[in-house]
Formats: structure tokens, C-alpha cells, sequence
């Protein structure tokens, strides 16, 4: 891994792994649309020589391929994260993942490139009927438009992998992933709330889903230290698939503990009810994490942890709510 | 199931499907690109009155929307199903089988057709580890372009179903289906050799590879014996997923003893070798059908039987052979 090409590189994990990489002496370059992505999370890695940012969407297959000349991995971090809303707009998903997807695996098939990691879902497994689940659980039922895009990035790229065009893939389910940078999720979501009014809190669903969340460093250690062992090398299968999470979960409501203990509130709780907080919502989400524990990669954080290094970060930045909202207009 | 909107109309099971619902005096509209389909195949539906026929492409969603006005259920059908040569043309399977299925299930939302059932297949399994292979198999690592896009196909339609966008899903994972009107295969395969060279006959792989087929008219009862039995309405899941086939398998050879008997041919055997035919192929595919025979649903013929009734309609309709590669020109 000396030259990288990553998509999504202005997004929350996509700019937190370009800093990882500038740090460990990799070439990058970061390729991103800026439809929800942030200039300013690159404004460390802009000020080294070894990055290069080129602005571009995956849909634009031909500046894509021409973008990734020469790298030797790709790490294709860009996508629709927007799982709650994607029966306003049933093309973004397909577009920006599925399409998108195949786009960036054309795009290595003419340029050479042969090993690729993809950030995938653990809303891949629907409503599990295992848990924790691993990743070989029963076929699943597809929930959300967004997993169901997620399932066939996937399947594209193991289908590259398994028919030779590429060496090495590897698929990350993840948790929901928080910590520095984040901008989209319940805890961004709640302290915006608690922004704008200290005094209630409404909450989607019944609090009670269960979820598993992982921190943002602890997730692009595991990225680097299974891509890097070339896992998927010497396996019976090229594509290496791996649960990434926290080997615990907290319930919504745990959740809401820890934020408001941590800012001194006590607001009012508003249920919307239900025990889903939306359509495709999935009420509980915990993933076995033995397959990539052993390889030797251990989380640093709880997700209380978690939560509260999360909390920090929007407190020091209110600027991503002004941000956000500018970019939805 | 009064008016029926039939995607891949003029296919070898989308015909042979319009054939059966008219003689059951249901209204049927026909669409189909015509890429493969055969309009001979429908010169017997074309003489009903409640049969309308509309060219069209399913990557046109404006046109595909007002062709489907009125329908009541959807098959969606129309695929590309040409698995070995994937990697020739990338964009095929993504396009015809992926992007199409959204824009089959758009073109129902912006109708109000809430009942669908797609032509799905048991490659979607991959190299299956639980061989016979029940639909809750172990998540499969994807080994073609065609098996991922049929799985994205599969996934858009669950979560429209589990969205609460439509209210009936039936999936059906099928084995290769063989008898009048097949057009591709490996008895067309076999047969339009021994046609060119009755002396010798080249396997691809070692001819050892095991796989399992249905017979079309087992095939179509099965279909309508479920998705007239309505099993999704009730069912905790909206989609119902059945693997389709019999509760038998073939080795290659075995079907190239049953062709070479039926014709009384003796041609030298050239393998190719390998276990596999082609990047892909999966020397072993043998589907657990115990969900549909739990139905009431059995199949009439044998594999022996089916691949025999092949042949016939083979031996008595060598202008599908001219006809198929004119169209590839």
C-alpha cells in the first residue's frame, strides 16, 4: 500500500483514514463529490505534499478512472448514508452506492488496480435472526433501501474478487461509527436537540433499540491492520467479509444517560413510540466481532466512551450544524 | 390477479407464463426489448383479445410507467441472463437485471401495483457450504456478475416489501429451467454441436460438474400455485423467497448420456477439464425445495424427462438457432 485512492475522502471516516495514511508515510489521493463531505476535515492532510484532492462523483466514470491512475489500493468510503430518508429519494441509494460501486470497480479493472476495502453495513443482515450475528448469518431480507444498495456493492465486488479481476477485497460491516467529525446519526442528532431546546428531548421510537456503536480511531485501526495483513490474499476466498463493532451494545436510552450526564441536562423524554424509530429501522443491532478480534485487533473505546469523546467534538464544533444544514438547501 | 403486467414477455418463461394466465382467462400485457425474445413465441397469446403486447426497454422508466397502467401484478421477468460471458460486457447484468428491477418497482409505486414476483436464481447462493441449499443458507460470497446483480435485484424488491411500498414479494430462486421455447443452456448447448458435428462434443470443465433443472411447465405451475395462494400476505415477512426445482440432481455427463442416447449418437468427448466450465460456474448446485413442496407444490417430470422434452422441441425447432445468432450480430 504506497499510493491510495480513496472515495469519500472529505467524509467522516473517509478524512479521519487520509490523516491515518498521510501520518504513515502513504501517498493518497482523496476523491470526493462534497455533497455531504467538509473541505476543512482535509485542511490537515491539504497542507502535505503527499495528498492530492481531486473533486469528482463516482457517476462521472471516466474522470474517476482518469483520478485513480496509478494508484495500487483503493479504499471506497463514499456513499449515501442517509438510511432514514431513502423513500423521498429511491434513486440515491442505487445511484451513489450500487452504481457508484461499480463505477470505482471499472475504474480499478482499466487502471490495474487489484485490491480494494469498501465500508459496508451491519444493516446488511436485516433483522437478524442471530445474535450477535456473524458474518456468515442466514441469507438475510433486505429492510432499507440503504442495505439493500450496501448488499449489492458487496456483491459486485466479491464477484470481481471471486472471478480474478481483482487480488485482494475486503468488506467492512460496520456499526454505526462516532467520535471526531461525526455529522449524522442519534448523537448528533439529540445534541442538536439539546441545542435548541435543553428542556425536552424527542426521541424516535421507543428507546429501547438496542445498537452497537465503534469509535472513529478504533474503526480505521482495524481498517489499516486487517488490510495491511493481506488477510484476503491467501484465503480460499479474495473477498475477506468482517463484522467491525464493539463486542457490546447500549440501548437508545443508555445512550441518552450518557448524553445528558455529560452535559447536565435533564430533559423532558418525548417518544414518538414503536419499537422502530423509522421504516427499515432495525430495533436491534449487535455484531459478532470474533472473526476480526483474531487477527489481533482489539477496540480502545467503549461506546460510553464513545458517546462522550463524540460530544466533545460537537461541542467544539457547532460550525457542522450550520454546515449540514447549508448543504441540504 | 385479474390484469397482469409480464416483464420479459417474449422470453422462454415469460411466454410460456403469458400462455398459461390467458388460458386461465386472466388479462395480460406483454413488454419485452426484444434483445432475446422471440415474437414467434407469442404468436398464440397474440390472437387473444385480452392480450396487448408493448415493446419497450426496462431502462425506460417513463415508458415502462405508462405500460404498466392498470396491472393489478407484476413478473418481472425480462433479465439478462447470459452468465458466462459477464466479464465481456460489465454493465449488462447492472443494467438489465439491477437498475431494471428499481425501475420495474418505481414504475409499481407510481401505479399502485402492490404484488410482485421475480425470476430470481439459485446461483445466487454462490458456492453454496449447505448443499441441498435451504433459502436461509449461510450470507453467500458472490461468484458472478450475474448471481450479485440478481441478489440486488432481490434486495430492492425485499425492501419495498418490508417498506411497507408494496404488499406481496415472491422471490424464487430457480435452477436452470429446460423444455419448449429454451433458447440457452447446455442442452442447446450440446444439441447445436452434435447438429454441426455429430461425431464429437467439447465440455467445458470435466463434465463432472452437478447441477439440478426444472422442466417449464413445472416451473409455471409453481409460480401460480404460490403466488395465488397469496403465502406473503400473511407472513411475518412480505417477501417470500422459495427456491424452485426439483428434488433431484444431474452430473453433466449424465445429461450428455441422456442427449446422446435420445439421439443415438456416440461422438468422442473433448473436456475442457477444470471443475469449473467457465470463471463462475459452480460445479455444484443442488436446491433444498422443501418450503415450495411444502405448498402443495410437486414437480411432474424428472430431470431425465425434462432434458428429453428438450430435445424434442429442439430436434423440431432448429430456427431458434438461426434466429439466436442473428440477433447477436
Amino acid at each position: 500500500m504506497q499510493k491510495v485512492f480513496v472515495t469519500g475522502a472529505a467524509g467522516f471516516i473517509g478524512s479521519s483514514l487520509v490523516d491515518r495514511l498521510l501520518a504513515d508515510g502513504v501517498t493518497v489521493t482523496g476523491w470526493d463529490n462534497f455533497t455531504t463531505g467538509q473541505e476543512s476535515f482535509l485542511s490537515g492532510a491539504l497542507k502535505s505534499p503527499s495528498f492530492k484532492l481531486i473533486r469528482g462523483d463516482n457517476l462521472d466514470r471516466v474522470a474517476l478512472t482518469k483520478a485513480m491512475a496509478g494508484a495500487d489500493f483503493v479504499f471506497h468510503l463514499a456513499a449515501n448514508a442517509d438510511i432514514k430518508d431513502g423513500w423521498e429519494h429511491p434513486a440515491r441509494d442505487l445511484e451513489q452506492n450500487t452504481i457508484a460501486t461499480s463505477n470505482v470497480l471499472e475504474a480499478m479493472r482499466a487502471n490495474g488496480v487489484r485490491r480494494i476495502a469498501f465500508s459496508s453495513t451491519g444493516s446488511t443482515y436485516g433483522e437478524a435472526t442471530l445474535i450477535p450475528t456473524p458474518e456468515d448469518a442466514p441469507f438475510p431480507i433486505q429492510t432499507s433501501l440503504y442495505a439493500a444498495s450496501k448488499v449489492a456493492g458487496e456483491t459486485l465486488i466479491s464477484s470481481y474478487a471471486e472471478g480474478n479481476q481483482i487480488d485482494e477485497a475486503y468488506i467492512f460491516r460496520f456499526v454505526s461509527i462516532l467520535g471526531e467529525r461525526y455529522t449524522h446519526g442519534h448523537v448528533y442528532d439529540f445534541y442538536q436537540q439539546l441545542i435548541e431546546h435543553p428542556d425536552r428531548l424527542r426521541i424516535l421510537g421507543d428507546g429501547k433499540q438496542r445498537k452497537s456503536y465503534l469509535y472513529i480511531q478504533d474503526c480505521v485501526d482495524a481498517v489499516l491492520h486487517v488490510t495491511r495483513n493481506h488477510t484476503a490474499r491467501e484465503a480460499k476466498h479474495h473477498t475477506q467479509i468482517y463484522n467491525l463493532g464493539t463486542p457490546e451494545y447500549v440501548e437508545v436510552n443508555d445512550s441518552i444517560s450518557f448524553i445528558c450526564s455529560s452535559l447536565g441536562l435533564t430533559p423532558t423524554l418525548e417518544y414518538t413510540g414503536g419499537e422502530r424509530g423509522w421504516i427499515g429501522d432495525n430495533p436491534f443491532i449487535f455484531l459478532d466481532t470474533k472473526k476480526i478480534q483474531a487477527t489481533g485487533w482489539r477496540p480502545k473505546l467503549t461506546i460510553e466512551e464513545g458517546i462522550k469523546q463524540t460530544l466533545r467534538w460537537l461541542e467544539a464544533n457547532h460550525w457542522v450544524y450550520e454546515a449540514r444544514s447549508k448543504g441540504h438547501q
